[in-house]
């Protein structure tokens, strides 16, 4: 005898497909929702498909945008000669976060990996080398996570973009801010040690 | 300027509103659904709406159902004699799990909790009268959670069945199945005791 209906079950379906969420967790998250009004859900299923159906992708650096171009690459007051590279949409407002870029961004939406096929058309290369030839960039900085990939993917434009006459720069290695010399790791030690600054 | 568009905070302010996910966990879903395609969103966000339209619930033991009467009231195979009370919708699944009870069951949806303003006709006690007069069950299986609210609705339940001549049981406390004496508490070793059986 089925333990639930069929529409319950499909739900929950839907939920363990999402990270970090388990059979156990779709489960509790159903409940929950069950107990909720109907227009709760509506609204719910409603952001779903209006997410779907009117976000789009800024055609210049991929970011995430209502309109062909986004907001931040039709800002007239953000500086044009930098392109910073991240790896996902969620990387933008991380960065913006910290008030301390102006410049533009170029999203990759995945890392270079031979093994998963993913090679520089799928990381977005060519269209950042088309975009560094039609306008006045003049620095691009690698923001891109310090894992195998990230560095790989780092160097990898780093020699694409050098016959092009850009700097680039890629984001500072060293101790975060309040943290322990005791705790930190042998690379990231020796990271912060050869970038070590006068103050 | 907004960091996000209007269509993604939507969609983070609806997970945030599902219980264990919070601001940084809701950011994720949303940035992992929007690399998903979009038929695999429409699936999502009509799953929701079926089920809020589709499921109803039991009018004689409010289980979620696909009809008027849930599946199992309706199985001609189940002991009509038994009724076995939970709290949500969820403990059906649970004990139906251990495939111990072939009797039917009634969903409170609450426990008693003068403070919130929840009295026995949010726990749907007079329909449980109802249904104990119209049938001829034997017995009633309060199998609630042994915390404060679950005991006094117990008692409570209780109380109310005894004019009716039915026998009122409740679960069995004890140690765990695989459990530790030494980590047991002293209300479930002392529950453990005086619950004792011949072997």
């Amino acid at each position: 005898m089925a333990l639930y209906v069929k529409y319950i079950e499909n739900l929950i379906n839907e939920f363990k497909k999402l990270p970090g969420i388990g059979p156990k967790s779709a489960k509790r998250l159903v409940y929950f929702l069950l107990k909720r009004p109907p227009r709760d859900i509506e609204r719910f299923a409603q952001s779903l498909l209006e997410m779907s159906t009117k976000v789009m992708f800024c055609k210049n650096c991929y970011n995430i945008s209502e309109d062909d171009i986004c907001a931040i690459c039709s800002d007239s007051g953000r500086d044009k000669t930098k392109i910073c590279i991240v790896q996902e949409i969620s990387d933008v407002a991380i960065i913006e976060s910290t008030g301390e870029f102006k410049g533009l961004y170029h999203v990759l939406g995945n890392l270079l990996s031979p093994i998963d096929n993913i090679g520089p058309d799928e990381v977005r290369i060519p269209q950042l080398i088309a975009r560094i030839k039609d306008t006045g960039v003049q620095e691009v900085i690698v923001a891109l996570n310090p894992t195998v990939e990230g560095e790989s993917t780092s160097n990898y434009i780093r020699r694409m973009l050098k016959p092009l006459g850009v700097i680039t720069t890629r984001l500072a290695s060293g101790l975060p801010v309040g943290g322990n010399i005791e705790y930190a790791d042998e690379v990231t030690l020796g990271r912060a040690l050869s970038g070590r600054k006068e103050f």
